[in-house]
C-alpha cells in the first residue's frame, strides 16, 4: 500500500434540511480513506474509543483500508454534532466531545513507515511533526490544518509547513494563516514557507492549485441535489492523494489530474449523508465523472482576435 | 456595427480600501461598451443629464462606440456612490440619485434598429420590452436584471424572459428569481421560462453558463491585486457579447469561448478604478489573457483508472 493517512476517526451526528443521522462513521481519516480507497490501498492511523462500532469500521477493510494503525483506547470515541443552514452554505457546531481523541498520540506501525505518500489530517501540528519523525522517507507529504491550530499553535504549524510538500486548506484557513484576504497572494505566501504546492478548497465553488508561476482551477461538479457537505474536503484530499499514490505522478500535469479526481470525489461525498455517497462508486463511475469535468471546463481557442 | 446596448450612463463615486474616485464615468452601458469595443463596434442607448462630462463620454467614440443613441435630458445625471469592504467582498450603497435616469424611456435611433446582437442592461422590464418592440429582428438578445425588478416587476420580467435568448445575472439574483438556492436547479428553472441559455456570474469565483444538458464553468482570472470590482459584471457581459457579435458564432462552443473573453474583460475591469482598467487593453493582450485561461483550467486525462 502506497498511501497513509493520520487523522480523526469520529462519530458524526449531522442535521441538514433533508434529514439527520446520529453517530455515523465520520472523521477526516475515515472520509479520506473511503474516497482514496476507490483508487488505491490506504493505511489508516487514528484512535477509537471502546464504544466505536467496529463492525462498521471494518467494512472499510473490505474496500482496501488497512486498519492496523487504528488504536483502541479506553473511553468514549470522538463525537461531533453539527447543523447546516437551509442552503447548506454554513453550519453550526452543536457539540464536540473529543473523548479519546484528546490524548491521541499517533504511533505509526513499523509496517507502515515506508509508505511513500502521506496525508497529515487536521491534528495538532506537534502530532503532525511526530508522524513525520516516524516515517522513513516519504515521496510526498500533504497536510491539512484548521483555524484552531492557526490561532493556538502557529509556530509549530509553520514548522510543519517547512517539512511538507503540499498544504490543503480552505479559503478561510489560508486567509487566516497568511493574514491576507486575497487567496492568490495568500497562496504565494504559503509557498514561501516551504510547501512547493498549495491547494485552496472553496466549497461549492471548487478548488485552486497554486504552484510557483502557475495555477489550476477546478470547479465543483454541478449538482442539483446536495445532501450533506460533511467530509467533502477530506474526500477531495482522499481522491487527490489516492490518484497520486496510484500513479506516482507528482508532475504539474499529474497534480492537475489529481485535482479533478479529488473534485469528483467531493461530488460523490455531498450526494448523500455521511460516507454513504461512496457506496457503489466504482473506478469506472469515477472515470466517467472525471470526463464530465473536461466537458465542464474545456474550450477551444478559435481564430485569434488579434 | 453589430452590437447594441441599452442601460445606465452614470457618474460613480467609489470608495475602496485603495483609494476613491468621484463622479467617474460609470453605469452598465458604459462599462459594457468599454469592454465590448475592444472586440467590436457598439451602439449605445442611454440618457445623460446636462451636467454629464461629455468630453469624457466622447472618448468612447474614439474606441468605436456610437453615441447617437445617448439622449441628452435637462437635469442631473444618474449618480451612484458606494463603499467596498476591506476585502472587496461586499459593498454598501451610500447614495443613489436617479436624476434623468428616473424618466428614461429608451428610443432606438432608426439607424440602430437592425443591429443583430442586443444587450438589455439592468432597467425596468417594461423598458426592456419597449426596446425589443423597436428592434427589427435581432439574432440574439441577452438581458440583465436586478433584485429590485425581481421584487417589484416580476410578471413583466417573466414576460422579458419569454423573449430573450440569454439571461445574465449573478448568483443572488438567480436564487431570488427562481426561489431556489441551488444555482444549477435555478438555472434549469430559468431555461424553462424562455431563454435557451443562462449565465450565472459568481464574482471572484467565476461564471457559469448553463444550456439544456450542458454546463460550462469559467473561473475568475487569478489576480493578486484587485482595486475596484465596480462594473466587472457589465464588462463580463460586454466581452461575452462583443465576442459573439464579432464572430457571429452562437453555437455551444462559441458561447464557451465568449465566456472566456467575458471573464478576461472582467479581470481587466477590476484591475483599476472605474473604466481605467481598459486603457490600453489591445486585442493582442486580450488574446493572451484568453490563452492564460486555458492554462488555468485545462487538464489532460491520462490512462483510465478503470
Amino acid at each position: 500500500m502506497r498511501l497513509l493517512v493520520v487523522g480523526s476517526v469520529a462519530l458524526d451526528s449531522i442535521i441538514t434540511p433533508f434529514g439527520e443521522v446520529n453517530d455515523a462513521l465520520g472523521g477526516s481519516a475515515v472520509y479520506f480513506s473511503v474516497a482514496a480507497s476507490v483508487l488505491t490501498g490506504v493505511r489508516m492511523v487514528g484512535v477509537v474509543g471502546s464504544d466505536y462500532p467496529m463492525a462498521d469500521l471494518k467494512r472499510l477493510a473490505a474496500r482496501g483500508v488497512d486498519l492496523a494503525g487504528v488504536e483502541h483506547a479506553q473511553g468514549e470515541s470522538f463525537r461531533w454534532k453539527g447543523k447546516y443552514s437551509f442552503d447548506l452554505a454554513s453550519r453550526e457546531t452543536l457539540e464536540t466531545r473529543l473523548g479519546v481523541f484528546a490524548d491521541f498520540n499517533p504511533k505509526i506501525p513499523a509496517s507502515f513507515r515506508e509508505t511513500p505518500y502521506v496525508f497529515l489530517g487536521n491534528i495538532h501540528p506537534d502530532l503532525q511533526l511526530s508522524v513525520l519523525e516516524q516515517m522513513a522517507a516519504p515521496r510526498l507529504v500533504a497536510c491539512d490544518t484548521m483555524n484552531f491550530w492557526i490561532d493556538s499553535a502557529r509556530d509549530r504549524l509553520l514548522e510543519v509547513l517547512k517539512r511538507v510538500d503540499l498544504l490543503i486548506v480552505n479559503d478561510e484557513e489560508i486567509r487566516q494563516l497568511s493574514g491576507d484576504w486575497n487567496v492568490h497572494r495568500a497562496a504565494r505566501w504559503v509557498l514561501e514557507q516551504g510547501p512547493r504546492r498549495v491547494i485552496v478548497k472553496r466549497g461549492e465553488h471548487g478548488a485552486l492549485l497554486v504552484e510557483t508561476g502557475r495555477s489550476f482551477y477546478c470547479p465543483a461538479y454541478p449538482l442539483e441535489e446536495v445532501f450533506d457537505p460533511t467530509g467533502a474536503g477530506d474526500c477531495f484530499a482522499g481522491g487527490f492523494l489516492g490518484y497520486i499514490a496510484r500513479t506516482g505522478d507528482t508532475s504539474s500535469e499529474g497534480l492537475r489530474r489529481a485535482m479533478v479526481f479529488g473534485s469528483a470525489m467531493g461530488s460523490f461525498a455531498v450526494s448523500s449523508f455521511g460516507v454513504g455517497g461512496f457506496d457503489g462508486v466504482t473506478p469506472a463511475q469515477l472515470q466517467q465523472r472525471v470526463t464530465s469535468f473536461k466537458d465542464l471546463t474545456h474550450f477551444e481557442i478559435a481564430e485569434a482576435v488579434a
